[in-house]
Parts: C-alpha cells; structure tokens; sequence
C-alpha cells in the first residue's frame, strides 16, 4: 500500500515549487492544499472511491488539481479529448460508464448537452467538508488510475486501463534513462488529456519537481519559457519541436535545456539533423498509451550516433520483434482494455504487448520503429484511426464504400485522405459537413477522392496502403 | 516478473563502465560476462536456484563477480561478516541453512574449518557450461535476494530475509532523493558484506553507473580516489569520515563529490559542523538491515539547515514514532526474520517496522535519531549488540552475571564496556581470551569491570543504561 503520492510529496518537499501554470505558482504544500479541498468538495457531491469520472476541460491549474484529487479520492479518471465531437464523447463516456463529468467553463455547453451529472471543475472551492481519514489515502499499485482512449482497427476506441503501478513504473524507468537532476523542470505543453502530458503531472509529483503547463502549445510562448523558467526537460511532438525552431529562428537554447524528448511517431530525419547541427538535445522516444507512455528513449549519449532511433527500452521494461511487430513486457503495460477482454486478450499475450507498430533492432539492440501500424496515421501527435473515419463515412447514405490513408502534410506530418466508393451522387462539401458532426476536426478528411472501386485482397481485406495508387 | 537486472542493464548501456576495483575496471559488458562464466560454473558445482549460499569474501571484483552470479543463478546470498569468528560463522550458516559457503583465498581456512562444501570463488572461472535459457533469467520482486544477519536482544544473530524488491525499492527511493546524474560515481568502501555495501552494487547496476569498490577503508586511498576517480557519491560511516578529513587536512574536496552520505549511527554534531565548515556535501542517513538501508536521508538542500537530523523518509516510506519509537512502513521492509516468525511478528506489526531506536519528528516532519535501541552499540559502524557478548561472558564458568553497554571512544564512536559479578576467582585477560575466542574483535569488551551486583528493575531485568553509574 502507497500513502497517495502528492500527500507523501507535500510532506517531504513542501516547499519546493510544483506547479507553474498562468498566474499559478504553486508550492507542493499548496498544491496538496488545493488537492484536498478540491477532493472535500467533489467528495461532497458524491463522487466516491471506485467510481469513473470523466474529465473535459483544457489544460490549466484548475485541471491539474483536478486530476490529482480525483486519485486522491480514489476515483478512476477518464480524461476527454477536448477536440471530440459530441458524439465522439457521448460514445467515450457511455462506454467508460462514467458516473460523472468535470467540465470547464469552456466546455460548459458541450458538456450539457450529453446527459451525464456534471460537475463544473473551475468553480469548485473547499466546502468544508473533511475527507476520510489518512488511512484511506492509501493505495496498491494495481489499483486503476484512469482509463484512456485509444482508437484502433475496430473503428471503436478502447478505453486502456492505466494503473497506479502503470503510471509509477513509467515514471522510475523514465528517471532511470535521463537521470533527475535537483534544478530539473519539465514543460507540460502537450494536452494532459493524452497519456503524455499525464504522465508529465505524475512524475512532476514522485520527482518532486516542479511542471510548467502551458494552456496551449504557442510556440514563441514555449520558447520563451525555455529561457525565463529555466526548463530543463520539455515533451514534443515533431510538429511542435519543427514550429519551435521556425520560431527560434538562430538563437541557441539554453545549456540547462539538457532533453527535447521527442514523441508522437517517427520523427522526419530532416528534423533531428536540424536539431543535432544546431545543438539541440532532442531525445526519440517510442511510446504508447497501452504501456503508459515512453517504452524506449534514446539514452543522451547516443542521441547523434543513432539519430533515428528510438533507443532502447526502459528498465525494466523488455522490447522484442516478432514478425517486424514490435513487442513490450514489463510493468507499464496497461490492466487491459476497459470491459473488452476479447480485444485485450488480442494485444496482451503471455505478458507482452502486441503494439501492431512495425520496427526493427539493430546489432546494438537499438530500436527503429519503422511504420506505426497501418490502420494509424499520427497527425500532430494526434492519433488518427482509419477505421473509425471508415465507419463514419459509411454511415452516409450515399457511401457504398470507403478507405482511409494518411498522405505526407507539411504542417502536420500525416493528415487524413478518404477514398469513396459512391452508391449515389454526392458531393465533397456535403461529406466533409457530414464527418465534422460525428468527428474531431483533426480526424477530417484533408482530401475526398471518388473512385469506382477499392484495393482488396482475396478475403476481401481494405489494402490501404494501396489507396494512394488512386490517387 | 523482471529480467536480471545486469543482464537489462549490459543490454542497455555495455560500454558504460560498471566496476573499478584493483587492477579491473569493467564495463557492464564484460561484468555481465563475467558473471554469466561465474554462474555457469556455480551451476556445474550444483549451485542452483533457491540454494541458500553463503560468501566469506574480502571486497573485491571477485566479490562482487560472485554476488551478482549468485543473484543471476537465483540462490539466496547468506553474505558473511569476515570479522567473525569460526563460532559465530558456524552458528549463522547452521541457521541460515546454506548449502554451500563461497570463499575467497584470505578465508581459505577457516572457511575448511567449517564443515559445509566450500567452492574456492577466486578461482571459479568460465567451465564452459552454458546456463539455462533466458526465461530463466526473469523472477519476481517478491523473490528472496539475500539473508543479512543482524543480532539482537536475544543474543543471537537473526537473518533478515531481503527480497529483490525490497533492494529494487531501496535504490529508487535513494535515486528519487538524491538524484541521479549521468556522471555519477559511487565509491563503496564499506564492506559489501553489509546492507549499505551491497545496496551500492546493486544501484550501481540499476542505476546504470560506476561503482568503485576499494578492499578496505584507508582514508587516504579514499581521499585520492575521490580526486582521481571523480566520485560523487560515497557510502561513509561516522568513523570513516573523521579519518577521512583528518588525512585530507586543509586540501577542500572537489565539487564533483556532491554527496557524502552519512550512516551507521548518530553522527557527533563537532563532525557534522567540521563538514558544514570545510564545504563537505554531507547527507545523514538513517536505515537499518531490516529495511533493506536508507529509511530516512536528509535531503541535501537541507544539509545544513537541519543539521544532526536524519531527514525524511525515502519515497515512499512512511516513518511515524510511538512511545518514542521509530517506526517504519513500506516495499524496502523485510520479507521477515529467516524461519523465525515469533520474531519477525515481534517487530514487524500491521506493517510498520518496530525498529527499536528511539527518534522524534520535529515539527516540520524531519527525523531526529536520538539513540538507538539501548541494546545497540555502533562501533566503526558495526552493529554490536549487548546480549551477545553477555551471552558468551555467562557461558564462562566464573561469571555469575553479565551486563555490556556501550562507552564513548575516540576512534569507533562506542566501543563495548562488560560489568561482571564473579562466582569464582577469574582475571580480566582470561575473560578476554575466552571472548576473543567466540567474538569478532569488535565485539569484544574494551574494558571489563568486576562488580558486586547489576542494577535490575523490579523484575530482575537488566537496566543496561545504569551500567556506567558502576565505573
């Protein structure tokens, strides 16, 4: 049993800075504070050990707080993509069987509108009300800590189950590869609603350092953190890390900037060697939300000797190739997928994690991850699922038969293209309206094309990676 | 279940440099094979999983060659004090029921004085055997590590059974407290044989850094190896520190030293301001063998502000006090006392560990050690308990009672005083040959004193601390 991290972290280092976010500049003891009030308060309203909270609100004090008292209280967070479309968030928490929502005020009116209790997160203030005794502050490891979505071939997204030990392991093994220095601080510009940005919160916690969070990802914003919060550690994806450098444009980083821990896909090598000729200590990282985050980082000395590389895995965690798929065992592997034991059954087999992402190692043991699987497309460090796209536009009257790819976008890496088997006429406009009602903007087709039949195999299998031949 | 921890970490970093000890200086590689040609040879001498095997080595690479083999195999270390004599050896390996005993060549005969199959570790080389397959390799946390003696009020030595995860736990804590830092280099000339030595080996491997091992204390040895090794962290006890310092005279100590880490007992304040004053980065440390080492370690901004205090516990440790006794709870507590469990439930109740020393909690939450058990003398920072030396004393003939207690000396910190009621005619020299022959020097009276009778409380049990009033 662990005494709740932020109550143990408050009582060892409560002074220490933990949290700069907008006006915000909390210690640990005055996070702890907030923490518990918070948790008095959503106590209050009924929101009890066990139970499943979702979590719709942007990046910002109010929701650090908020996910660190929902832990606290015992409640299994369920956190939203604030990009999701009604229907997209309907479907998430019916299938989470989320008892209740926290929302924002930004999000005040979605939130309403999907019949779930909801509690309004940024007005919450201490009620008063004194939680449980410490005793209850006490948890196991295997005790779930959130469920998040990830999309995958089904066309369905599955909710992973991330325990308490999931999200410790990750945080040990991560320390354990790029050292944890006293004047360390980690910039958390990445949504917290993603594993990546979580787990940033988490570590700032067990680290006991203090998290920047920006509300947004602004690149001039982040660079100007860099230099005046003397970051010392700042998680991107390539598209960021490519709109930080336009923005930096010749200055040099500061020498305390010691990792640009760099994930969200294979980065382009164009960029890691604009970074290498121009100093900057970008660390590849492969991860998913199935093991809590980063699976393999290039350790800093080999950041130059193996551009490309993801590295290697994280102790303890193991990596292996199996039919060009790569494998990983070890501590950060999720519980499995919320209340599907067929599709968990599919990816977790004998302890090791299917991933479905193709790679390779190399004589060294370093680890290239050559293509994500082919039903992904990472655009943005967004994940893109075909087949959920696929589902949507199949859902149109019109549609007879759809296929989904990911075609090379300068601004974000991959971007969505359909591919139409019409059964009536319709137009392009009409189909793009269609899906930006049941789909985040981000999973929009950048490009519809009409074609009179798809690439199948023999079982009648989508090839989509022939789709682009139609083009 | 993890894969042994030098194998993970020869595969994720092999050129690192893992050991300078004497003339070798090993990458993990050549560690890693060393150990697998020492294991397959302990193998082929019928050393195998499970075995309970214990080690009268000096330090040394063969030492820890041996010690890591033992671990790779899955055997149980029983890691012998070298100071001990044949009777106290005999009793340990009767109790712990070692099924072999590892020695190296400057233990050759006591270790044939025995009567257990001894295996000459010095001379085990690769036989060619090969191991198990891989699969072997992995084991649980809740695996047994080692069994570490550590006396007690019974008189008797009690062998703490320490598993895997409690080391693993042990390491993180003290790496999430200290930091970690990719130039990090740990000296350890503390004897391996004790919880605070082999806690460095094994976070030399799971940290992924250098340990360098001397084969005994020389303060001056030490002094230069610190300049010329670029130690930043060394293991210390207060004895060690004092010669330390007076052999480095005015010379300061580089700053790549950042961590001096302190233990074995309250340290006398005139040491610890002598260190504040030269600029000497000192870390007080609290633990015991029943919790794997570091308990509570003064975290180092906090070096001189709450000097003479053992600081917080480790994350995540819970340290609390009752009836002025330090207790202490979490995953670096034992498994229990080696096929003793009148004595394990004794001191380990509801999870808290009952260690015995008296402290107190200032009112910012910092652990003060006031004195330990009153059964417990720390002498050059070994462990000496009372009740085994009044043990042997009452098994002379001419002693009718026997109290020991602990007096202040210049050199060990406490040395062992012996008040005696004879019931016949006995000198002081002939008392000490007896002790001699039975004890380990350190355990042997510095100064006996004949008395007529024993301060007892009303039920005749020894008051140890009203022993100097008889001086």
């Amino acid at each position: 049993m662990f005494l709740d991290w932020l109550r143990q972290r408050a009582s060892l280092t409560p002074e220490r800075l933990a949290l700069a976010c907008g006006e915000a500049r909390w210690s640990f003891r005055e996070l702890d504070e907030r923490v518990t009030a918070m948790a008095g308060d959503l106590h209050a309203r009924g929101v009890a050990a066990g139970a499943h909270v979702a979590v719709l609100m942007r990046n910002g004090a109010p929701l650090v707080t908020a996910l660190h008292a929902l832990s606290r209280l015992g409640a299994v967070i369920v956190p939203l993509n604030t990009r999701l479309t009604p229907a997209e968030l309907r479907w998430q928490l019916a299938d989470s069987q989320a008892a209740r929502l926290l929302h924002d005020d930004a999000h005040a009116v979605v939130a309403q509108s999907l019949t779930i209790p909801c509690v309004a997160g940024n007005g919450l203030q201490s009620s008063g009300i004194t939680l449980p005794p410490p005793s209850s502050l006490h948890f196991p490891l295997s005790q779930p800590h959130s469920i998040i979505y990830t999309s995958g071939t089904t066309g369905q997204p599955k909710g992973a189950v991330l325990t308490f030990g999931n999200h410790w392991w990750s945080a040990i093994g991560s320390a354990l590869n790029l050292g944890l220095h006293a004047d360390d601080r980690w910039l958390a510009c990445l949504p917290l609603f993603h594993v990546g940005g979580l787990a940033i919160l988490l570590r700032g916690v067990i680290y006991g350092i203090p998290v920047i969070v920006h509300e947004s990802f602004d690149p001039v914003a982040v660079n100007a953190a860099i230099d005046d919060e003397r970051v010392t550690i700042i998680s991107v994806v390539g598209t960021m890390l490519q709109r930080m450098l336009e923005a930096r444009g010749a200055r040099p980083y500061p020498p305390a900037l010691r990792c640009v821990l760099l994930g969200g896909g294979p980065a382009p090598g164009r960029l890691l060697e604009e970074c290498a000729r121009r100093g900057v200590p970008v660390v590849q990282t492969y991860g998913l939300t199935e093991a809590a985050s980063q699976v393999a980082t290039l350790a800093p000395e080999d950041a130059l000797r193996k551009l490309g590389s993801a590295g290697k895995p994280l102790f303890p965690t193991e990596v292996k190739i199996e039919h060009d798929e790569i494998l990983v065992r070890g501590p950060t592997v999720m519980a499995g997928y919320w209340q599907n034991p067929e599709a968990t059954a599919r990816v977790v087999r004998d302890g090791w994690l299917h991933t479905g992402d193709l790679g390779a190692l190399d004589d060294e043991g370093y680890l290239y991850v050559l293509d994500r699987r082919d039903d992904l497309i990472i655009s943005g460090g967004e994940n893109v699922y075909p087949a959920e796209i696929e589902a949507v536009l199949l859902s149109h009257p019109a549609v007879a038969e759809a296929g989904v790819t990911g075609l090379a976008d300068e601004v974000w890496g991959m971007a969505p293209a359909a591919f139409i088997v019409r059964r009536a006429a319709v137009a392009e406009d009409e189909l793009r309206a269609f899906c930006a009602e049941r789909l985040a903007r981000y999973k929009i087709p950048a490009r519809f094309t009409f074609v009179d039949s798809l690439p199948r195999n023999a079982a009648g299998k989508l090839l989509r990676r022939e789709l682009t031949r139609l083009m």
